[in-house]
């Protein structure tokens, strides 16, 4: 059985390397957004041309990285999508959205000063965790069965 | 043609009423979550016994809160989603992924300054608007086929 | 917003009359199983003809049986599945899962001395309780947001 | 033609092992929940943290457990649920209904003095077997349309 | 609960008559096919235009018959096919294949000596009647739990 | 049984009114784009805002017609589409792809000078027909199996 | 791009074997039912268990032999269904039924005195044609775009 | 990843060409429809019997080339539709309509001078592109995240 899982959300810290790393002998696909933050910004003018007005550029750039990240979703046993300290972060809980309508088994990750205000978004997962190394830890378990030491 | 609605999203303002009031005339059913705030956050707990942890009292809540808002969704032709100027308000964009997976008609409703951060979610929506009053003309176009004057 | 609500589960206590007289003033439509267990137990060869072989005459009734129940569950914005004090209930459990496939909002009611028993089932459930009053509370907050005095 | 084929229900005897044994020579993936009931029970709090309600406790896991096997009912041809002779078994029954609103091809193993209890379940099924190596030898049959000699 | 019923199949006999009167105290509406025989077989050229060959003059009434079948299977709850005696039957056999692949609840309807020749149809069915007084019989099984004295 | 027909397509001759008023006796609910060219051009900044660039001018109001289109086409039981004389109508050949990916009943209405650049489009259709008055000939077989005379 | 082609119908004479052959050369997956005819009539009571009446071993078997079939259809993206001079079939046209309701490609094949029995059939079908050998060209034509010479 | 990239539209220049080999180094597997006009035009009476009517001519073929087309399109992650400059290109719409309907990642290829004219197609797109080269910028950036320097 191999897993796909889909690594969505905050892009500032190397939390997707985590468990990128800790997974490295386990049967995981990984999938993930742009984490460029200037591409994932840029990628729609970049490729299809400059826009004066600020909410086209915008809005060129998320359907285009909409192409993939749709695809990542869709293609996706698990998503584990991670809320950060800072920021809005609202592409993260639409992700959460998505996959949770879509039947996807969400994993979500954050500090515990965030489960009030994450509270619908938790209860639409199959776990909340707050460090990357617990989500490496269910991806064994679900694969092998077997528990840390 | 009946118009199913349903308004997710900020609970501290009017806005609901507005587009309600705005509506009167047309043939348009609406749909919302409990925006009581108090009775949503204790739902869970009142009803099916009080928990000390404070995490499984939010849970408890948001489950509950889930068996009306997913109804509101599904049963939608359109979801209104309105973010506020305060909190985090990653339900309203949790509820706006979910109807987007759905292949609900999404309009989403903010000011200005919130643009950059909410690129992705209004790159899933058919209309962003600033106020709600937008929201009754839109309405009112796709039932009548009348601009406003 | 009517919500349907299909009542599936233990047939040997009066749950189903407390929940529909608890809800009378709310705007529910219930569905439930064929309660009569005689009626239930042969209705596949009063119809269709005796079979001599006991499973055979239960397969017939079962399948049956099946016409109502695929439609009760279909139909249903939420499932409530009770279990009661005695036998086996896989009928029960099957109608939780099959319910839960289809995205229903699921609502377990039992003891509190099944809850090890029933974990899965109630893994996958938006609430669990323990009492038909509480599943009125429930139905009366999703309809109208009000919390039990 | 792979045949994917996933083997729920109880876990106290050898049935999945002889299921395997027995389908050697077929092209069959199989899958399974995690058999090890103590890693079962407590691989929620293991992973994400202790709970000191034992329904809590109970939850954490049964979550964590859905990820696979819901991963593993979703990916199945084929869905062989057993019911032993003891314990209540309703996960058992729960992944059936799922299987079977899910449209899988279920094969229900027991005793015969279940027959009735089962009925309902046995109903959604293609095949009810007593033995795992009839199991077997519907596999064989499906793959290479061969009968037991 | 209204029971949408589709009775699909043999034209020659009055066996829908016969299930429609002896409905008539129940909450079920009735679709079919059009069982005017010349009417079916020539509407397609009445209406689009004549086709010298005779091929394509059954296809386009073929066609345009569709229209009707297709809405009347996608409607219903409960789908009965009824074999009569004589003729290919092919579009009931048809019909009772596209109503099990959008998992329609089956009835079907033939004497005892075509079940052989019907078994696989007869397998993805719920009940299998000789009479249409049978079907009558489940229908009201089906919406109040009585059986025929 | 009442039959919802989707009308789409050409908006510059009485196409609609032609097929409406033939069907003044029977049981059809109708839908349509808007058809006011102007309207349906500047719906979008009329409503959500002027924009200088005339492609994103087109692009909102392309998307607030969606928001009626969509819905138009998915409640429909059968969609006409016509093709007129002039004009790419673009918009008509995308909505009766959208249409029959969605399974909907297609009626194709055009000239027979169109038939080979919309060989592609009439091979999805259930009927091709010339003039409006044979779709109101369908609409009535369809709800009353009777043919012209 | 592998085309996966399920051969469902007639099994008593070569056609499936013509097809297989001529398509040697091509990127094809061919599945089928068991074309043993003893086996296919007695698996169910060879593996589960004798029968004595003629019905029900009937219905074992039908009901193991839809394990093979429901998946060949639903993995393949053509599905031909061939009718034979002889005997009902009516286990091919619900089969066809079955692959039209699922949106498969069909292919029909069935010698010209057939059509108008085969009619409604027919039309659910993208080709209709007379010998093995046509399908091939078909099969040749979808993958290369290469005409018979 | 691999990305399932379908190029439906205009046959009459080299862009699919242009795409494919601009794509060479990435890991992107491309369908299309046959291009060669002559076969795509006779491929129905070529391989199943000549028709006197052109239209039953034009019929056979398109509903043979649907066979690839639908599985072309059914079968991948993003459609490219692109309009060229002549013809009425219904058939491109058509497929644009049909992905959109499906959920797919559409891009739309085409002059600006036809902007206007593809408004609702350009609306249920996630890219609008002028040129090839364009589009391989796109699929590169989706697979890696680079933007053309």
């Amino acid at each position: 059985m191999t897993l796909k899982v889909y690594l969505s959300g905050e892009i500032h810290t190397d939390w997707r390397e985590q468990i990128i790393d800790g997974s490295k002998d386990l049967d995981v696909s990984f999938g993930s957004p742009v984490t460029d933050h200037a591409a994932s910004d840029d990628c729609g003018v970049a490729i299809l041309g400059a826009e004066p007005n600020k909410y086209w550029h915008d809005h060129k750039g998320a359907m285009v990285n909409a192409i993939r990240t749709r695809k990542g979703i869709a293609d996706a046993d698990v998503v584990v999508v991670r809320f950060g300290e800072k920021y809005k972060q609202w592409n993260a809980a639409f992700d959460a959205g998505y996959a949770a309508a879509l039947g996807k088994s969400l994993i979500i990750l954050h500090r515990p000063d965030h489960a009030h205000a994450l509270k619908e978004v938790d209860a639409a997962a199959l776990a909340v965790a707050q460090e990357p190394a617990q989500v490496v830890d269910i991806l064994r378990y679900v694969l092998h069965g077997t528990l840390p030491s």
